[in-house]
């Protein structure tokens, strides 16, 4: 591992998607520019290595903590979004659809992967809850097993709070074909019908 | 794009294979992991870029020029394989089937992309085959019409040098089914049959 190509190549497979023949391939366009990307893609990591830290209030990562979410006058901080992941939460801002806040709980409870409720971010999600003016949480798990038992699980936390829990409506995706849907979702969303 | 989240994903996106759901993954792995792959991979991507330099012999990249291959004694110096890219150059590598020395070609001639003989390294190439004891070059640029036309120019950019030039086989691939395999590769397969 003392050839430099090497290591890299090695560093580069550590990264989610990329095996041996992919970070090759990274390798060998890095290296062919040199200056239009090897060096700036370090200095773009060392920069945001040193930059950005999680916020205090939601776990969110940003620049600045509190993020710049949650310091935004125009977001209604009465509403707040629990969503597990970071990945959520630019999920959900791509969309343009929330305009609150957001808790970042940092993954799920997992039996499995033996992660419990202290290894998650919801402490903090009742302290807000109790002391932050929250009118409603959004409970926005992802729609697994291990998501919606999280959010069962938060409900419960949350009980003793003086909030509205919600969840994510369930039912047909936008451009969904019933014949593709599996059984699952097709009975959620005929579960939850609507007047039309 | 002043955030360097932003900045670090776009720049991702410019690797091959990489676009923005990928990049944002791997932006997250990193975060997650600032000690133990974003700041030793920033290192890794200024350590190859500082040190990485084309071999001033063959094209290749190394630490050093000449390239480890070029010097390493146990490698037979009357032999050359012509490869297109570096990375045909790995892949024989891998293979441990050549144990003479290389010549990057850094690319093929091409009329739609532009790229011409002065683009490539051929020049050295002739160079080489004149005053280095040469005695066979064997072209193993691909078997894509780009490949074979720039072999073919190579055939006649060495004919005044004293070498004798070789291609490699076109056949069956080790474990190919003929079911699946196309009519050029059978047919370069029956023409150049040999005896059981």
């Amino acid at each position: 591992m003392t050839n430099p190509i090497e290591s890299l190549i090695h560093l580069l497979t550590k990264l989610p998607g990329v095996g041996q023949r992919s970070a090759r391939r990274m390798a060998l366009t890095l290296l062919r520019h040199k200056e239009s990307l090897m060096r700036p893609l370090a200095q773009a990591l060392i920069a945001a290595a040193d930059a950005v830290q999680p916020c205090e209030q939601c776990g969110n990562l940003d620049v600045r903590s509190p993020c710049s979410i949650c310091v935004d006058p125009r977001r209604d901080p009465s509403l707040v979004c629990v969503v597990e992941d970071l990945s959520d939460l630019w999920a959900m801002e791509r969309g343009h659809v929330f305009r609150g806040r957001y808790h970042v709980l940092g993954g799920t409870l997992s039996a499995i992967d033996g992660r419990g409720p202290e290894e998650l971010n919801m402490n903090r999600l009742v302290e807000r809850a109790k002391d932050e003016g929250i009118k409603e949480v959004i409970l926005a798990t992802n729609a697994t097993v291990e998501g919606q038992t999280t959010a069962h699980y938060l409900t419960d936390l949350l009980k003793e709070c003086n909030v509205t829990i919600t969840r994510l409506a369930q039912g047909i995706p936008m451009g969904g074909e019933l014949d593709y849907l599996d059984e699952g979702t097709l009975g959620a969303a005929l579960k939850a019908r609507l007047p039309f």
